[in-house]
Parts: structure tokens; sequence; C-alpha cells
């Protein structure tokens, strides 16, 4: 790794990402590639969420990509949050079409036009559906994984019979999106309420999972929302409810993105290059051969042995039995994030042992052969959890609660990049003025990442005006 | 059902899928919407596709969805083939774009322009990726399922050192193919090569698994092409091979799509609906209480008891314990394929016992509660089997090899149709000529199939020209 992460945060992400073969640019202006080692991070992202879905009752199901104008156009504040970034196909087959049709940023309206057909009776409440799909938001500024003109994300869509059951759905999927991210990717987020000038196009209520990366900025991993009956009036979701009646139906929406690939990268990443959380590694061991193991067949036949076994046991492992020095593969499957190597030559042999090195920590480990694979398997779970945990302790150091004024943020901001430190996040009041929330962002580039449900301090003024504080939101830049 | 198959087999088409909750329309010109019982068959596709493909050692990948207009073009069959049917993004984010976008209606192109930058050396080669994509081909007839202007589907690509290592994959993934779509779906195909004139748009060869559908037309189930070098050629896939020299690489593609779930319809639905493999099936048990179970609630809990147990063998069991009437349940059931039905009511518990109701077959069967769910996990295997063969039986009655002379092929599609048969798949010599191909379907609306690698009979003279026969083709109405 030519560039460091403490010196060049982001020359650090791309020279990481490429090197550890995860993605490709495309000729497509926005549009990347996801090569097999970053979609395999996919794959088990979706693989844990349908887990997930599947126990929560939901069930998948695909709707068509393209969304007529006329659709946008019925709910307001979606159309207007969506319409800058939207590309249309305007010919098809040869003949210039009647009517626009977008490429979906997200199923809202194809969906509720659905839902308003499908739902008649209190009896089709709760209709809960989720889809896996490509979405497009033509961006100005891209930067892979986290923000590209196209990218893979999966959107759940609720419909309720009343406020209580749709805000109760809501929240779980947060919960549900929370647990994932912890467990699976080994990333802490903070769980909070949007404000009002972030929330989701037409959404009465959206809440999100924050993460922060190892620069300090923020990903917002996972959004949940509440759209009252906004959607179904737009839409004419309605159905007889168990007075006879003929009312709208209450509806949600939540969704999760290859972002988190990108957060991933940019949480565990190291000085080495990428780091994968276990559960999420394509390869999770690989075997390298050392020593004068050429001239001895047996060692790679006992590593063919081990292989076989691990295998056996559910873990995902290859041999580097490859031309390339022993030097040259531990830096190899540095760079490409492999959470174990074990290596295994001659003298290991003769000693009935190999030798461990963690991706993550110093040193290697001489471990018996004896029950190997049971080894293996808990220093791959003990790991997941250390990345969880050493993640907490980076966050924690680099939120900041004590911070009462504007002019102390930009001080902050200011030492704190003065001495190669982050300013993280900061914990601030807000009188809850779409004003004082633009003041914010346009002194200092932080903007509110959420309102935490419960803050760890609660700030009493605003952080801008000195007011009483309504909320006492996270400050960050973001991602 | 109120359209009876052997009538009207199209209104019968269209009324099980919708009875069976499997899709429905959408207000976007020819696209659909796949519900979760109709999506689910195809998850349980993928999931099948993605473990052979992994046996093979080939990855998952994902490609951007808009091609630029000047890849098309470097392929001159490509575009040929395939311009007439694309729809074109022109404008994005309130700006004309330099060059329009066209949605994909197949990834060789991009992938193509992708494989030139990453494959430099034999010891690259082979290349092997899949991608899960949708797909576009804006069709002026359409029909769900089977012909949609956006659907899902497979599409592998490989890169190959040489003819002999491009083609082995050709012909391995077709195997695959015939494989998964007669293990899983129990739909027997018909393998060969396409005639030119059905050849992918830039292919050297083009294979085809064929399938024969219960009114006896052809639905094209799978395809794998060999592009010799023209679509390295096309895209300067180079590499330096082991002498050193600077060579094309030579590539394949091949695929499957949601077309699938189309044919497994079409082949075992009956007059009560969709009848459904139990492999694909989303719900492959119900369990029905009956009799006046109502006053005794230890039949559903004992049912609940057999749930348990079948789940936890892995079933895909659920109850209907609903208010409606045995009857209704049944006929519920059934229309939508699942393929068992077990009955349960006092008298049965009294005998330790259950009715229990194949959807493929005539008759209940009593079976003792003792070892039932072994006796069920067997009864839908043997539905599996079953299909099979019954499919095969089906074909086997609508294959025609007698056929010599285009009058006869008339006749006998006359003729058939007089008394209400199929005219089915005929067996045809062929002199290999485009213009006598071109005879056959202006004259009588079949068109060739493929050439089978071992036709039961090998045709001596050609059915148009009355020459010396080139090939032995399947002849069909196609979908
Ligand atoms: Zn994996
Ligand atoms: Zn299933």
């Amino acid at each position: 790794m030519s560039n460091l992460q403490k010196e060049d945060f982001s020359a650090w992400y791309i020279q990481t990402i490429k090197q550890a073969d995860l993605m490709d640019y495309s000729p497509v202006r926005g549009c990347m590639i996801f090569k097999p080692d970053g979609y395999e991070i996919w794959e088990h992202i979706q693989e844990e969420f349908n887990k997930r879905f599947k126990e929560e009752g939901i069930r998948n199901a695909y709707f068509p990509m393209l969304i007529p104008e006329s659709f946008f156009t019925k709910e307001k504040d979606h159309i207007e949050g969506f319409s800058p970034e939207l590309p249309w196909v305007t010919e098809a087959a040869g003949e210039k079409l009647e009517e626009r049709l977008a490429l979906r940023p997200t199923s809202e309206t194809m969906i509720g036009t659905a839902f308003s057909d499908w739902i008649n009776s209190y009896r089709d409440l709760p209709y809960e559906i989720n889809q896996w799909a490509n979405v497009f938001r033509w961006e100005k500024k891209t930067l892979p994984f986290l923000r590209t003109s196209e990218f893979l994300w999966q959107e759940g869509h609720t419909a309720h019979e009343d406020e209580e059951s749709a805000r109760k759905r809501t929240m779980r999927m947060l919960t549900v999106y929370k647990e994932v991210i912890e467990e699976l990717l080994a990333i802490p987020v903070y769980e909070g309420q949007k404000t009002p000038s972030e929330r989701f196009a037409g959404a009465v209520d959206t809440f999100s999972v924050e993460a922060m990366m190892k620069d300090g900025k923020a990903v917002q991993a996972g959004t949940s929302h509440y759209m009252g009956t906004k959607f179904a009036e737009a839409f004419d979701i309605k159905y007889l409810n168990r007075n006879n009646e003929h009312v709208y139906a209450h509806t949600t929406s939540w969704g999760v993105s290859t972002r988190l690939i990108g957060a991933t990268i940019m949480v565990h990443g190291d000085e080495q290059g990428l780091v994968l959380p276990p559960k999420v590694a394509s390869r999770q061991v690989v075997l390298v051969p050392v020593g004068p193991w050429k001239k001895k067949p047996e060692i790679v036949e006992r590593l063919e042995e081990l292989l076989r076994d691990l295998k056996a046991q559910g873990i995902r492992a290859i041999i580097d039995d490859s031309d390339n020095s022993p030097g040259f593969k531990f830096n190899e499957w540095e760079l490409r994030g492999v959470p174990m190597r074990i290596e295994f030559g001659p003298r290991d042999m003769e000693n009935n042992q190999v030798m461990i090195k963690m991706r993550d920590i110093e040193g290697k480990e001489a471990v018996s052969l004896e029950g190997i694979t049971d080894y293996v398997e808990n220093a791959l779970d003990e790991m997941q959890t250390r990345l969880l945990e050493t993640a907490r302790k980076n966050r924690q150091m680099h939120e900041y609660t004590h911070i009462n004024t504007l002019e102390e943020l930009k001080q902050h901001i200011e030492e704190k990049r003065a001495v190669g430190e982050l300013p993280g996040f900061v914990l601030a009041g807000w009188d809850g003025e779409l004003e004082t929330e633009a003041k914010i962002k346009e002194e200092t580039g932080f903007t509110t990442r959420n309102i935490p449900f419960h803050p760890s301090v609660e700030k009493e003024s605003c952080i801008v005006s000195g007011k009483p504080a309504k909320h006492t939101v996270w400050l960050a830049r973001a991602y």
C-alpha cells in the first residue's frame, strides 16, 4: 500500500478496493463493476437479510424497473426529491415513447400502484414484501460502493391497518438493520431519527442507522421510513376496515444498499489494506506452505487434508501453492483482507503444528494440528467479535459531547485537523429550525446525522441560536 | 378454472398464473410484476444454479446495466440482432446525454470491454463469471414469464485460451442446463444446435435445450454460445499465450431466464390449475383440518406438532386453519399447485392417521402418523420423479418422426388440429439452406428448434427441397 490511511484516506480507500480486486470502474459515467470478490460480500449480506426477512414473514417479489413519469407526479414531495437525479428512457425499439419512463430511484410509486390493486380488506393487511434490485440516482460526484449512479439494494414495502402497526414495522426494521450490520459486518451504528430536511422524499418520519468510518466521517448505513397515509392517498391504497369503512392504509419502506460494502472497508481496513469480517469474507482462511515445502510433497498433502477438514466444517478456505514467495503471498492475502493465514512448513510438520496469523492483530501463534478445525472456527468467531469491539473503541474515541457553540465546533474541527486527528461525531443541541441546521452545514461542512433515541448527554441549548434545544443531534461530515 | 387447458391453452395459462397469484400486469407496457409465489420459484432456480456454478468454479459479479451505443456497434452482427428491440436512455438529471445508453439486452459488450482490461496472460484464463440481472428487449407481443420487455436472467461469460477449452465450457453449461431443468423443474429437454438463422447475434455456434409444452409448442429453455474470437476481436480481448504471443481469447456465453417459470407452468399444469414440482414449490405441503375440527382443539394442536416435525425435516409446510370450508381450501391449494395436501380430522385422530392427496394423481391415501415425516419426504421425491416421467411420456406422444415432405407436414398439422390433437414436434430432414428453412416457417408456422445431437431417426432428404438432408432438425411452433 503506497497510500497511507492516516495521511490520505480517500487515496487509501481507492487503492485498497483496487488491490483487493473488489471492483472496477466502467466506461459508463458513475457506474461501477462489482467484481467477484466485491460481489460476494453483497451475497453474504443478502443471505443474512433474506433469513431475517423470512423470520419477519416478509417475502421477496420483483417489480418493473421503469416508472412512468406520471407516477412520480402523484406524490409532490417524492418527485421534488428525486427528479434532479433521474435518468429517463425516451425511445424504445426505434420509436419515441409517448411518456418518459424513469429508471427507478426507489419503487414507492410502482409498488404503491400495485398495493392499490392488491389490498382490499383488513384481512389483506399487513401486506409486507421486499425487493432486491438495481436502482439509479444520477450522481455528479461518485465514489465506488458509496455513491454511484447505479447501485444494488433491497427495498422493503409494507402496508398496515393503522399507524401503530406501521410504526412498529418501521422501528423493527431499524433494529434488524442494526443487528445485521453489527453482527455480520461488525460495524457499530447509531440509531436515531432523521431531521425533517434529511427525511426521505415523501416520508412522515425517517429513521437511520449511522456508522463512523475510520476517517471520522459518517455513512448512512440503512434507513426506515414511516409514510403515514401520504403514499396511500397519492396511490389510492384503501381498504375496508373492521368497521366496514373504506380507509387509507399506513405504509412503510426501508432499505440498505451496496454502500454497506464501502462502509465495511472504511471501518475495518488498515495500512495493509482490506480487513474483512470473517462472516462476509469469501475466503476466511488461506493455507500457505512455507520453508523448503516444494521438496516435501507431504507438506501440501497435509494442507490439502486440512483444507478438506476446514471445508467440511463449513469454513471457506483455500490453499495458495503457487510459485510466488511466501512473503509475496502474505502481502497479497493481507491486501485482500483474508481473516486468517495458516503457515505450514517442514519444521511445523515435525512439531505437528501450524503457525496462525490473524489479519487484525500482530504476531503469529503456533497451534497444534490436534483439534485444529475447532481452533480455527473459534478464532474466526473471536475475530468477528474483536472487529466489532475495535470499531466501537475507535468510534468512542471520536465522539465529542462537550461542544456547545458553533464557535467551539469550528475550533474543535480546526484543532483536530491541525494535529492530524479526527473531528469525528459531535453531539449538539438543536432548536429544531431549518435555518440553524443549514448554518451548521454552511459554516462547518458538518450535517445532522440523526437524533439519537438515547443520547449519552442531553444537550440543553442550540449550538447555533443558543435557544433551548428541542433535540440532541449527531453532527458529522458525511459520505 | 373456467378455462379448459384442452380447449383454450392460452386462456388456461393466463387464468392459472392469476389464480395461483404468481404475477400481475404492470402499467408499463410489456413489463410484469413477479409476485412472491412466482418470484420464489425463481429463487429456488437461482439457488440450484448458484450451487452448480460454484461447483464449476464460476463466480458471480455485477456489471452496469446501461450500455453506451458505441459498444454495440463494435460487433456488427450483435447490434443488428438487438437494435430493433432496445430501449434507450437519452436524458439524465435534466440534461440530454451526449451518447445514448441502451438498457442491456445482454452484456457481451460490457463484459467484453471489462475482459479486455482484466485478461493479460494465459495465467488469467479461463476467466469465468456469471451475472444475475434484469434485461430488456422491447417486445411487441408479450406473454407473462415467456416474453416480457423486462425479464430476469443469469448470463455466464467466459474467456479461454483456445477453441477446445471454450467449446468444452459451452457444452458443459448446456449439460448443466439440461440437468437442472430436468432434475429441479421436472422438464425433459431436447439438446441440440441452433441453425444459423436462429443463432445468438454474434455467436459462431449456438446450442439450446428445448422443451415441449402441454399444447405441443416449444419453449427455448436455455442457450449456450461459442463466440469463437468474434467478440475478442471486437473488444480486443488479447492475452500473452504460452509462446509469448499476443492472441485473441475464445469466449462463450450462456443463459437461462424467468421463461423457465412459464415453461414449468405449461409443462405440469392441469385442469385444476398450477402443479409445482416439489423442489421449487414455496409450499410443498398444506395441512388442512377436516370434519368437526373446531370443536376439538387437539386436531389443530396435533397438526401444529406435525408442522414442526415437517419443518425440522426441511419440508416447506403450512397449516390452513382459516374459516373457509375444506372444499374451498382443497380447491384453493390445488389452484396454487401445492404438491401435497394432508387432511386430518377427529376420525383420523382416532385411527392415528392422516389422509394424503398428491396434487398430480387422483385419490387419497390413509397414512399412519407413525413415521409420517419420512413418508412425506419420500412422497415428495416420488412426485418430483413422477412429474418428469409424465412430462416425458406426454412429450413422446407428440414427437413425430415419419414426416418426409412439406405436404405431409401441412397435412399432419391439419389432421391433428381437426381432431383436437397436437401437431407437436416433428423431426425433419433439412438441406441446410436458409430458403428451405424460411419456407417451412412461412407455410406452416413451424420453425427449426434445434439440430439434435443424437436424433432417434436420421432423416435422409430435406423436407422442402427433397435434396439430401444435411441435418435432422426438430420443427415446432414456438413461444
Ligand atoms: Zn461466500
Ligand atoms: Zn422457498
